[in-house]
């Protein structure tokens, strides 16, 4: 029996209440002059005190030495093996935009690029353009039929769009035109599978025509896509836990994500402030929320140690404000590491802190990925902290007799 | 290959001697007021010294967040993984009272219970009525033939029973008449697969036939059953382990537990005085030895915390007369935790102790669950646990040239 079965067997509802911190990119490195990582050199009084009452430890989010990209990450931490449940790319950026999905649609995510005279790509993300330009150039391209293909195309944010492939009968195995670096033309998509030549030779055709409806949209002038994927059959939070869980997040692929595991997305604002503001809001109607914080992986990627560190601080600052609601269990991790050392995701496993009056306290008097790694959890899988937090809020009936 | 299977490829018998303390519900929470759980606060010298020279650890039962029954915590330190190996609530109770089991027989478990003129349950365990009556009424009850099907009735204890039917080729997937809680009336037995109808029937004709013997019977005036079940097939000790494996329990489920996996039962007194005489007398004719001591778990369930600590005082005051048979491997841990402050199983981690002159020393200089927390186990499935018996007692060959 896996976990997720396991789960859906001893969870029963119950009025306790679980908030689930999602601080992205949250474990790091220390810095070379300090010795310090990210989250040690952050002045974090709250989350100190939280892990002195509660218990920490440190998850492997896939697997030991594997870097998860986002969505891998997020599946681990709600329980669902990210080796076993794979959602393509192209798939979370349309269920991010609340695109509806149809069973047999195919998505890629598509980036506006730079292409230079001789083809070959400048910029992979056509240095950033608006939002607004975004969606004028998705209009261009949008409802073309290709081959009886339906071919929508939807603007995500800067040069980021989906593009959705309808027409019955497409296999989505397929490789990516994104050639993941500049200095190189994008590659032609080819089919891992005899039955996906059909979409690669609509993909192509589509790249082709995006070419020249694009060519006088400098630096916009050219698309890649990759992450060609269909939606996956995931079970949901509710079947699964029995919970009427909430997400409150800023960018669309962590709302993409929740939708697909059955959470309902609130409308929030665009900071850590207003994410807490509508916890608040929505704290009577849902057992589980999934508060998501992303600036934390984005200074991590941009090597900002010191804005990585400041963005730690900002959301201890506004975390005595969920105190006040008293949930009874309260999850703080990451989805994994992304120190600032390294630019980028990293392998090192995420640090973990759990408070509830029913957790066996341990020894860690701050949160640190120190302090987790002598801390009460010990060293476990990502995919058990929410048996964790099911057991804590007693929301899980023993098994057997 | 599982790990009962390389036990069974790598164990070989020898003369050591394996003696084994399960502490039912072992694991504790911190008292409100000094923050130290039971085993903490208990003055227990023997075990700290054994501590000291032994090795430390922190076992999860059945995995995360669960929270074992006792049937599953038991297989689960013996080696058996018990999300893979389920024994049904029927078929332990009838284990449990020496019941010789037919292959295809099916048993049940049993309650007399108090229902009002209504025909809702008031009392679901009749006001425990004393062992005399229960196999008064049991009597009343036992071998009738309902369509072809012997139906067997023997006393447990109290209000306790167990059912048998007896009549070849029954299906045992049918659901519980207990309802599990007062105020409604019992349930209907029903089928969960067509095959099972035969016993659905059975079981609610008898029952029926019950509710009408018991009607001046009050408090004792229904039978509620539920845990409908085969024996399974479990792998024996002595052909898994190449042991010759005694228990030693005062209740009958840890008894049926341990015959279900090849255990000899061993006749004992009722409390642990009387358990560890029984280990003497009997030291010469084993090589592993299961020793039960119930009332921790007793204690932790009615919330008491001192008679917990209590009962672990009195466990340890008990513990030099086994040291003075020498065993070579001495494990003492817990089936599951049973904090006082939860009043029930829990699914924390069980402390465990290891103690042989060939295990490599750790910190902890005294047997607690902070100090298991930084042992040399480490935090580790409780299934190893016995491997780490046998390892110690120089019973495993080592894999491969």
């Amino acid at each position: 029996m896996d976990n997720l079965e396991l789960m859906r067997e001893l969870s029963q509802p119950s009025p306790s209440k679980i908030v689930f911190f999602v601080l992205d990119g949250l474990g790091g490195l220390p810095h070379p002059k300090t010795g310090k990582t990210e989250l040690e050199t952050a002045r974090t009084p709250n989350l100190d005190q939280l892990a002195t009452s509660g218990i920490c430890g440190l998850a492997e989010v896939v697997g030991v030495g594997i870097t998860p990209g986002s969505s891998a990450g997020h599946l681990a931490l709600f329980g669902y093996d990210p080796l076993r449940f794979t959602i393509g790319r192209g798939v979370l950026e349309a269920v991010g935009i609340d695109f509806n999905l149809e069973p047999k649609d195919i998505a890629a995510r598509g980036n506006f690029c730079t292409a230079d005279e001789a083809g070959l790509v400048t910029d992979r993300r056509a240095g950033r353009i608006s939002n607004e330009k975004c969606t004028e150039l998705c209009q261009l391209l949008d409802s073309t039929v290709i081959d009886g293909v339906k071919v929508l195309v939807r603007p995500v944010r800067e040069h980021r769009f989906v593009v959705v492939f309808r027409g019955g009968g497409l296999n989505a195995k397929v490789t990516d035109s994104d050639p993941q670096q500049p200095g190189v033309a994008p590659k032609v998509v080819t089919a891992l599978e005899p039955e996906a030549t059909s979409l690669a030779d609509v993909a192509n055709k589509f790249i082709g025509e995006a070419k020249k409806i694009l060519a006088e949209q400098y630096p916009a002038n050219m698309v890649l896509l990759r992450g060609f994927s269909h939606r996956p059959e995931l079970p949901s939070m509710a079947d699964v836990y029995k919970l009427k869980p909430a997400a409150i997040a800023v960018y669309p692929m962590y709302k993409g994500l929740a939708r697909l595991i059955g959470m309902e997305i609130l409308k929030t604002g665009t900071n850590i402030d207003g994410e807490f503001v509508t916890l608040r809001q929505n704290y009577a109607d849902h057992d589980f929320f999934f508060l998501h914080v992303k600036w934390l992986d984005s200074a991590g990627e941009d090597g900002d140690f010191d804005r990585k560190v400041k963005v730690i601080e900002e959301f201890d600052r506004a975390l005595p404000r969920v105190k006040g609601m008293e949930p009874d269990v309260l999850v703080v991790t990451g989805d994994h590491s992304t120190p600032a050392v390294l630019s980028g995701h990293s392998w090192h496993p995420v640090p973990v802190l759990l408070y509830s009056k029913w957790c066996r306290p341990d020894g860690a008097d701050e949160f640190s990925e120190s302090a987790c790694l002598g801390g009460g959890l010990g060293h476990f899988p990502a995919t058990q902290i929410m048996s964790l937090a099911m057991a804590h809020a007693l929301k899980l009936t023993k098994l057997g007799a």
